[in-house]
């Protein structure tokens, strides 16, 4: 699946484009919603490049673009990603060969392009598309190890976890792009200790470290999608930010799942990598030896041998007015189920995906104590502050803490990677009624 | 809050709406999105009128009405519920009004208005509206509690339960309007007995008997809605039959809640019974002696007096090419949390409802055992099936089964309004691959 868009020599015309730390090389070229802060302008989509953004309405207008690529550029011009999400995988890589083309350094279209880049800093995102349902998976095997060693010392692991992937509907109204605050949310909480439950605003506000597997065209309802097919409907990868109040979470959860401890607010990045953009970053599904083998529609050579995404993670708190402290590093290589797989058994019993829909692939901890994706096992259930850069403390976040997730993939003979940041800060609650 | 609309004496200048046992008197007047069947003509919204649908997009071609009528007619003729929905409820009411004076008898609207008129049999109807997002709750304390004594038999019902309504996301895209085939869905299952799960069709599809609650114009992310407040946010009540996979259930919701075993459909009935036609059918809200008051985000002398609705519901299944058994009946009123409770407990973290969204109540059946609204409970777990009116027994669905739900409400004083059907029949699994 490896073409010329991968060739880790290519350079833009842009120059910040080939610094060697850029997240937005040549070879990324993802997708985001943007406009000019403050302009009041149309959202249009456009694609990161070095320190700026390709803006695809002034491209398709300044531009010498192919009649097919006209009709490809012209719902992005308009803002509308879902369109192109829906689109054939071969027309969304025909696009990508276009736009890679474009930027290439030498290409005839440069002149004419640069007046149809913005700097990044002075552009402001919403949500990249229209998500009609977002479902969050539970795929990260060692956070579910953890926190359920937390509640079962001796059965961290149900039974169910190494055969069906666990997964459950989020809320999609309160998706939010990266940089909008986030406001502690009041709930109900019942400590073992108390004899009836209060309302309050929560005390423990964390972050999840999660991965959002943007989908493309989907299936109809009732016919599922083979795990042979799963690639044709990834559309991307972004970055996700599934907020958890876990004071108000296990008091309300039994027997059907989280609700108000997540839907708040769940933040996504700006960004959105293509599927295209991973092709080199694939890697071997990480399974420990003895574990049992997917059932046979979840199982292919190809899933086995290819179906891992190798993704470098961070997470980043910075205290109000202070500075930026790492507390965590992770790999998306951890998860124990594949994108495919996820999508494959989402759609298993007829439950149709849309273009848009965006799925979670649950905290994305490493083995490693250092590599939890929350502050729930970070800090061993809330019992042990995590110290910061400043030698400030934290067991949960403050208001005011602004919590980031980058990542970026990096591997031999490919040309580094990356996605900005999915960040929020969290404001206070709203005051008593 | 009644009005002219409420009263039990008004009749419509046509016929079939002044029969003694219609659903749709002039006092009901609920909202659907039809066009007339394999016509290829725009859909629109409608509202239903004793054995026909007025439909709205000619009624504002053809009627006479003021130019704030127009204005709310407008989006209602190009069949968007949703703008409507949005509405204060003081510009729904005053649509109500105006409506219900041009179909009452006598009005000077009869002869342009009886060109805009359809037969119900002629029409066909999409989803009433764009749903953002779906939740169910699990209001039905008599299905909690027998639900919960299968698995449960000394402590049937989980401490949280009386304290904060528990709730889920539901799958949004797979909501079909009644009359939409519903296919058994493959999943993957594990019997106590089993070593290893399998992936087969499902061998226990069963139905759900709830109200489906429209959501008005909804709240900013961020910013809770009052109890006080939340009439004003409810738009209507529907019909829901919330399909589930007992065998898919027991062995994917541990420990995020149900996923596959519920997200292969939920059918909504056609029509949308107003707020402000169900005003007469409000009730005491059905709390056994003793039970802990609500917290007071969730409690009202008005909530506790009025909160409720009694609404008579019927369960039919009818085998293919067989006859209808009334398999149950049901009151709303056996609801544990009103409406409002379930909408202001949803928002009071926060999370943003908007125009359209749906909130299921959870299966309301009632405390008797013949009022069991779904299989799992008339069968008790599938041990001891039912008898149908012709002989045939059922434990769970058969492919070609019918299941209907229906409802009505009736009070003293008041004129009785109906829903019509929500049905779905189910279809056979997809071939195996």
């Amino acid at each position: 699946m490896l073409d010329f868009t991968h060739d880790p020599t290519a350079t833009a015309w842009l120059d910040s484009a080939n610094a060697p730390d850029t997240d937005f090389p040549l070879q990324n070229l993802p997708f985001g919603r943007i406009r000019r802060a403050a302009s009041g302008e149309e959202w249009r989509i456009g694609v990161a490049i070095g320190d700026a953004v390709l803006d695809l309405r002034r491209a398709l207008a300044l531009g010498r673009w192919t009649s097919v690529e006209q009709v490809l550029l012209e719902p992005l011009a308009q803002g509308d990603l879902n369109v192109h999400m829906a689109r054939p995988s071969a027309q969304r890589r025909q696009l990508r060969h276009a736009l890679f083309e474009a930027l290439r350094a030498g290409s005839p279209q440069a002149a004419r392009l640069s007046a149809a880049l913005v700097p990044q800093a002075d552009v402001e995102h919403s949500l990249p598309a229209r998500v009609g349902d977002y479902t969050d998976f539970y795929a990260g095997i060692h956070h579910a190890e953890a926190v359920g060693r937390l509640f079962r010392p001796d059965n961290p692991l149900l039974p169910n976890y190494k055969w069906v992937p666990i997964g459950y509907h989020g809320r999609a109204s309160s998706l939010v792009v990266s940089g909008t605050p986030v406001r502690r949310p009041w709930g109900q909480r019942k400590g073992p200790q108390d004899e009836v439950p209060t309302f309050a605003p929560s005390l423990r506000v964390d972050h999840e470290l999660e991965l959002a597997l943007w989908v493309g065209p989907g299936n109809a309802l009732g016919e599922p999608i083979p795990l042979a097919q799963a690639d044709e409907h990834l559309f991307g990868v972004g970055l996700l930010n599934d907020w958890s109040a876990r004071d108000i979470q296990p008091w309300e959860y039994q027997p059907l799942g989280p609700f108000l401890a997540k839907n708040f607010a769940s933040t996504v990045s700006p960004w959105i990598v293509t599927w295209e953009a991973l092709a080199p970053f694939r890697c071997p599904q990480e399974r420990p030896e003895g574990d049992p083998p997917s059932l046979a529609y979840l199982d292919s050579a190809a899933n086995r041998s290819q179906g891992g995404l190798d993704i470098q993670l961070e997470v980043w708190l910075t205290p109000a007015g202070g500075r930026p402290s790492r507390i965590a590093t992770s790999n998306a290589r951890h998860l124990y189920w594949t994108a495919a797989q996820l999508l494959t058994h989402h759609a298993s019993n007829g439950c149709n995906l849309q273009p848009g829909d965006l799925l979670g692939t649950g905290t994305i901890s490493g083995p490693s104590p250092e590599q939890a994706g929350s502050l729930l096992e970070l800090t061993q259930g809330g019992k042990q502050a995590i110290v910061l850069s400043d030698g400030q403390t934290r067991i949960f976040l403050q208001d005011g803490d602004e919590l980031a997730l980058r990542a970026h993939a990096e591997r031999a003979g490919a040309k580094r990677i990356g996605w900005g940041a999915c960040s929020g800060r969290v404001s206070p609650a709203v005051p008593a009624a």
